[in-house]
């Protein structure tokens, strides 16, 4: 036990592959958390920030890959990721590789095959936030993959947010990001839309956002209650039901309508609702929009 | 100054209009804050609990609206608000209308000018919670019209939630209300999308709905960001451009395409995404959307 700065030796090393916006917020992570870090970016220049703060700048993928035990790619995509990586296949024998790069949940699952053909350890990851929100614990990254490799990189892993593990399909990771990128998009789309509904009566957006705020509190409460509704495939509607919201979404059209807003999203919104009641689910909470937008299973 | 409790006559004295779940849990909610009140339903039976809890029954609504001061009205909608105040119309002049009555801005504006007629005060409202929300002090209940109507009367008010005044302009309230449903249902549909498509590979909704919603709250942060920029008609990308989630997208469509998600709702986003980048804001922020669902302002 000792009070003293632990030697270089003993620091913990990381590679991060990729410095891009994200990639260098990684890194910058993993320098905050006392890690030997080296970085590599197919454009040189954009290491100066981070050797300036002791990271260690490789000339190519592979020596790179070789200075650290974890290799961490955020690169373009997936083909970039294997032209990084397959000119120094040999050496990647042993070592460990989480890639956060954006992909499918099926390019994760080719990815797993590749690295097993590489005697690679991979693990599958995304993160939820913009790349100033990374190292803070508040903010998700999500895992899927091997446990044990999640597990043994735990630390590391922890230096770009709250690490949650998904389960050992690799696919997860992406599966849940794609879901939840999905719900941003659409939160944003009718938030932008309240705010040009109410931004034509000289109401800005400054002043609608914290009342939208304050109101996604009580739309996430109803969401809490719809998720068990959603999982047994039952949606009582006894707050509200469907046919009540297909006559309350008139109000929005009219008003939207008589405002010049392009009523695209809520048109969208109420045709499904319409979709749901024709398939019966007229008397059923909102939840029942699930069942328009599934698969329906086949019979077993 | 006394201990003793109220007499009857020293309690102030509300009556509530229209006995559907929602006018019910407001006649509680004043029954709860001590107020004296009576109450009138289309269908009598309905009164029956709130008259076990003390309330009175008037016969008509003309007896109802003789009882107090202050008359809340949370009717089926516009066309029987007037239904059941028009053959009493003498009887109006001096009293406070609250109206909780869902309908468009255009509406309460009508309304307004049909109070001025009859010489009654005239304040329009929406609350934004269930039934079972009513009371609650962290849900919010929009007011429009005469402010000094609202002063007036914020005790009452203040028992269905915490009260926001909008301004003096009556159709803010169901403005606001149309905007918040909208972002609401916008939310629940990309919500529900992504537990179709986690649900596929056997989530449950109940696991992925608390990360959707932890999400939710990086989601809003974005917004508070975002707000400055609706204002300002300026979108710096500095966090994400529209061209990356164009590209990002992607990866959602192929997911959900892959696992037979009905894919309507991205669809679109990705369809306002593109009309937005060919309206030069590629690089700009999300936030850039507003471009194109708003009304171009005709020249000054």
């Amino acid at each position: 036990m000792s009070a003293e700065q632990p030697t270089a030796a003993e620091r913990p090393a990381a590679t991060v592959l990729g410095l891009g916006a994200m990639g260098t917020a990684l890194a910058a992570a993993l320098l905050d958390q006392g890690y030997r870090v080296t970085v590599w970016n197919r454009t040189a220049a954009k290491a100066a920030p981070l050797v300036e703060r002791g990271a260690h700048a490789a000339a190519t993928p592979e020596e790179a890959v070789a200075a650290s035990p974890l290799v961490v790619a955020c690169v373009l995509d997936y083909d970039a990721l294997y032209a990084v990586l397959d000119p120094g296949a040999a050496g990647l024998a042993g070592k460990t590789l989480v890639n956060l790069t954006s992909g499918s949940p099926e390019q994760a699952e080719e990815a797993v095959a590749w690295a097993e053909g590489h005697g690679l350890d991979y693990l599958d990851g995304a993160i939820m936030t913009t790349p100033e929100g990374v190292g803070s614990a508040e903010r998700m990254v999500l895992f899927s993959g091997a446990r044990a490799v999640f597990d043994a990189h735990r630390p590391a892993l922890a230096a770009f947010g709250d690490p949650l593990y998904l389960g050992a399909d690799p696919g997860l990771a992406s599966l849940h990001d794609a879901g939840l990128l999905g719900l941003m998009w659409a939160t944003m789309a009718g938030w932008l839309h309240g705010a040009a509904l109410v931004g034509s009566e000289k109401i800005p957006a400054e002043s609608f956002t914290p009342i939208a705020i304050r109101w996604m509190a009580t739309v996430t409460e109803i969401m809490t209650g719809y998720a068990s509704q959603v999982d047994a495939g039952r949606y009582p509607g006894d707050d509200a039901t469907v046919d009540v919201q297909i006559a309350a979404i008139d109000h929005l059209l009219h008003a939207a309508a008589a405002r010049g807003v392009d009523n695209s999203l809520p048109e969208l919104l109420k045709a499904t609702m319409r979709r749901a009641a024709a398939a019966g689910h007229g008397p059923d909470s909102l939840a029942s929009l699930v069942e328009v937008m599934r698969k329906p299973q086949p019979p077993a």
